[in-house]
């Protein structure tokens, strides 16, 4: 009987991103699916613009982008008229008052994307068994180091295979065969449920919104309208919903009563079809998985999970970061580096983002039919510090777009997100609730644009370290005058027998290449170390007189010089405005390998920066750090 | 005996650009190369900043960049110090005085380069056959359709063929059959030869600039460092210079020669190798042809009419233009659009550019031991219709960097670039020298970045219209409240039967694709149409008003509202402020179809904008335009 580290049922994005992760991770994968083939037409399309950040952080955005994606700016909402529809307003896809690097949301076929992540797999030698599927499973313990017996079957014949596995995952989606074995319960947030129509083609059409993506309501029905690539459009029809008199949980419609519905909804514009790529009719009602795990070995994610309308295009997006989440933390696991217990914060976390997903989806539908908040009311691009008073109309408003965008991911704080109750107590960590950072524990980093040191490219600083299972120790420098002492005591107390930053250093720390930019000590933290000054005159002389410790990250050395038109002209030192920290005494964002701020914390002279940083680590890690006391 | 409309010979950057043009606008070529595969290491690796441009305008870039190649921002120099070395100061490759979207050179081994190439090729059926060799050519004019006779044989073979051709292009190199078969002469501009060793590997070292591009001048010899992708780097050595004493053309060095000097130069820095991937020593003087082409039907391009030494990255980027110049101007004549006589410009455009580039080959190596000038000196960076006086040393710096950017290539005036003296000599041509226009006939169109009205993208508008054949027609359309008539004017004479647009229409008008965006109307124009108004308010509601022939084009019009921070902060409208055209009156640019500027010409009301525009192409296309007096 063959051992694996993971057997994954379901080659859909959660499966595939988890798939990705641990196969670059070395990991041994059993990954299996139904279906003959990867998506063919149809399914989901909308990567969100945070999605883009998480799949250019994979070094897999420009394999999705040379499909040519369709990308939406902008939301028009079109209204009955006297002679049909005319529209009524616009909304962006990602205000600027979001600080994003895309603003805008990427539509793809899923099955374009499903390949991208195939293609990857097999540059690490994992492929999807298919067409197969999962028949048994159980934890029974047998093995303590895989614990779980697996029994596979082909799904046309009678080949069969059974294994033993340290962990098991569903990305089987909504009908789950490893929840039912399990008895999740879905709960059912909003109890109004819809039959939705969904078709893609290419049309001709006068309708001057085409290629936007657009939400119809006249008095023929409803419509929502998005663009897709290679010319051609998505049409989403609502068919039926259960606040209907006559609701019928099975009613359908053909091709071409949808069609003719369309046509009638559009007047006074025309549409007609070249082609038909995808119909479907297909009921869906909002749904939550009560739990993500029972044991901590066998998982489940994506469509599994959480079943919501596709109205804000957040279903696969949900399911990336599910999987990423999860992935990271199997790998720490396993890897020696983090106790077993921080696995139950997979379910803590991503459940809460699931919840946050289906009132938000309540809370959509009824958004739009109201009026929308003008830019005045909306306020100023920047993140500042400051705090706001706003009404709750424009709060709602702002937090529909954060949320549709991807940047509305909050993680609640826990060992992870520090926060004023967290074990750590040292007096050094910097707090956002005080204003004392504006990076918030549990949110993803503010983006920033630096010019890197060693080869003067203008680069964007939170794409610098790769999802490679590190945490990131984003040092903002500050001024070097100021500083120097401090990173001295700080890169010596990194290199101290029980910091965290020595107790995980590689086996092979002597033989590391001298190209080996991210984990030259260790594999579990890259440092990224960020000065208040112009590359030309000062960095690279900084560059010189850095401790050695610090110096082995030459490629990770970046001038704070960018200029950034978000910011007061009074900034001298952009990225360090924006993360709330000193231009002058700087400060350390520790980054979690998933790109969410994990903790922030001043960077002083002596020992106290490396104490208060073995603290946060110490909660979590697998060994004592510090002295005794710092084991809590 | 098969016939052709072109042979190509040589499957260097030239031959593959004309082959990957002409074989996408449906040409039966014949290439050969005499190497049995692409280039496997070293040779041409620089793509300057405007390279990039074309590439992404051949919807090549993404496929080039997906290789990772090291992007050079800045230059290094070095001088010799008490101790060594030290550095003196640092230059942007392309600094912000160029208005450019890529202010970097791109480095890539040259047969990942030919790779993309290939590859586009074979989508269109077009495959280089190697190794085979040209052994004879003829222009005897036996057939007036094919009026050249070509023999090729395999390289290590028996067999040979023979056809005949329209074309024959010498892609050669240095050493051409055809080019000597013709006794075409090089012409030595610079009468100093050099011998220059060149490695290719991957180095260990504490030489902090390795990632830079790095002229160093030592007490031990001269050497430039140039980064290069996956961690290599490429080292010149000049080993010998025909200003030496003892100078011989013939001189050599090994590898471990070569290296021993490099560490020599480079202390007090220490530099190994973990590799060597390619290492060659090659005599090099400066040459070029003195003709192009001595009958319009065998040309050359690339290397094959001029060399040069390899100090500015020029030899590939000058070849790929090479290739675009001709590919269009071929297909023009072959189309039935452009009169035989054009193809003269190939000669007199592209011979007046390597001869620029000789000549500033030379002055660059002089410019390198001058000092640099301040940023003040510099000035500021947009480009003002504002004549400023500047002294002789600030001037050859900015033409330096525009040069090896590739943004100094400046066509003369001649039938495609207007100037006073061209023979259309309507009053509505808008002219340069008089500040009427910072656009400028023969130069690269100036980027703008604007809003595309069907689907609300920010897009960059020189990139909107593909390498496809046609010339561009931006229409900035200023206030439409002002320009209404003048645009109905333009449409109503676009369609009068002998004007330039309607003497070329399709033959399949009626047919054309509803999704075909950039030649509903004819294969020869594209327009854009900008307009001095943001898009959110007001261009959505112009488009339904726009005259039928312009409204065909509603995926080419563009709200000019995105915020130009190099522009003054009065600007309403930055893409008219940069083209120099009224913001309220707006104007027309016609580009060539390589992306240079042909002539610029007022939009008013009335038959004159149309007029000057057939008075302009009816001195270079097979028809007569316009009244009888227009074809001048």
């Amino acid at each position: 009987m063959e051992n694996y580290d993971i057997v994954i049922v379901g080659a859909g994005p959660v499966g595939l991103v988890l798939s990705t992760c641990l196969g670059r991770w070395g990991y041994k994968i059993k990954h299996v699916d139904m279906r003959p083939e990867p998506t063919l037409t149809g399914r989901a399309d909308g990567i969100q613009p945070r999605s883009l950040d998480f799949l250019r952080n994979m070094g897999l955005k420009r394999a999705i982008m040379a499909h040519e994606p369709a990308k939406v700016y902008e939301v028009a909402f079109w209204d009955p008229s006297k002679n049909g529809i005319h529209r009524t307003g616009t909304w962006a896809s990602c205000p600027k008052f979001i600080d994003a690097r895309y603003p805008f949301t990427t539509l793809l076929h899923q099955g374009l994307i499903e390949r991208v992540f195939l293609e990857d797999m097999e540059k690490n030698g994992v492929k999807v068994q298919r067409p197969w599927r999962i028949t048994a499973f159980k934890n029974d313990g047998k093995d303590s180091t895989y614990p779980i017996e697996v029994s596979i079957k082909h799904v046309n014949g009678e080949e069969t295979e059974t294994m033993r596995t340290k962990y098991l995952f569903s990305g089987e989606g909504a009908r789950s065969f490893i929840r039912e074995q399990l008895g999740v319960k879905i709960h059912h947030k909003d109890p109004i449920a819809h039959v939705w129509g969904v078709m893609d083609g290419v049309v001709r059409t006068n309708f001057p919104d085409i290629k936007m993506k657009c939400t119809i309501h006249s008095d023929a029905g409803s419509i929502m309208v998005i663009p897709r690539e290679a010319n051609m459009v998505r049409l989403y029809i609502q068919i039926a919903s259960s606040t209907d008199k006559d609701w019928n949980p099975r009613k359908t419609a053909t091709e071409a009563e949808v069609q003719a519905t369309a046509k009638k909804i559009l007047k006074p514009y025309y549409i007609e079809w070249d082609r038909v790529e995808w119909f479907s009719v297909y009921p869906i009602g909002q749904g939550i998985a009560e739990r993500y795990t029972l044991d901590e070995r066998v998982f489940m994610g994506g469509d599994c999970c959480h079943t919501h309308s596709p109205k804000a295009g957040q279903g696969m997006n949900t399911a990336f970061l599910d999987a990423q989440n999860l992935a990271w933390k199997i790998h720490h696991v396993e890897a020696g580096f983090a106790d077993r217990s921080i696995l139950k914060t997979y379910e803590s976390e991503r459940k809460l983002i699931a919840e946050n997903l289906l009132n938000f989806d309540a809370k959509y539908a009824k958004l739009f039919s109201q009026r929308l908040p003008s830019a005045g009311e909306v306020g100023s691009a920047s993140q500042t510090s400051q705090p706001i008073e706003e009404n709750e109309f424009v709060k709602v408003f702002k937090e529909s777009c954060e949320f549709t965008s991807g940047y509305g991911v909050a993680y609640n704080a826990n060992i992870y997100n520090w926060s004023p109750s967290h074990p750590a107590q040292h007096p050094l960590f910097l707090s956002h609730t005080k204003y004392e950072t504006t990076q918030r524990p549990g949110r993803i980093l503010t983006p920033a644009t630096v010019t890197r040191v060693v080869d003067a490219n203008i680069v964007h600083l939170e794409q610098e370290i790769p999802v490679n299972g590190s945490f990131r120790l984003y040092v903002f420098c500050g001024d070097f005058r100021v500083t120097k002492k401090a990173l001295e005591d700080f890169s010596s107390q990194l290199t101290a027998p029980r910091s965290f930053y020595s107790a995980f250093a590689r086996a092979d720390k002597e033989s590391v290449s001298f190209h080996e930019r991210h984990n030259p000590h260790t594999h579990f933290f890259t440092l990224a170390l960020t000065f208040a000054a112009a590359r030309r005159a000062d960095v690279t002389d900084i560059t010189e007189q850095l401790p050695e410790t610090l110096k082995r990250y030459r490629d990770h050395v970046y001038a704070d010089d960018v200029w950034e038109p978000r910011l007061p002209s009074d900034t001298k030192a952009a990225a360090h405005r924006k993360m709330g920290l000193s231009e002058d005494r700087g400060g350390i964002v520790v980054v979690r390998p998933d790109g969410y701020v994990g903790c922030v914390v001043k960077l002083v002279e002596g020992p106290g920066t490396v104490e208060a940083l073995n603290q946060y680590f110490g909660t979590f890690v697998s060994k004592g750090l510090g002295g005794e006391e710092a084991r809590l």
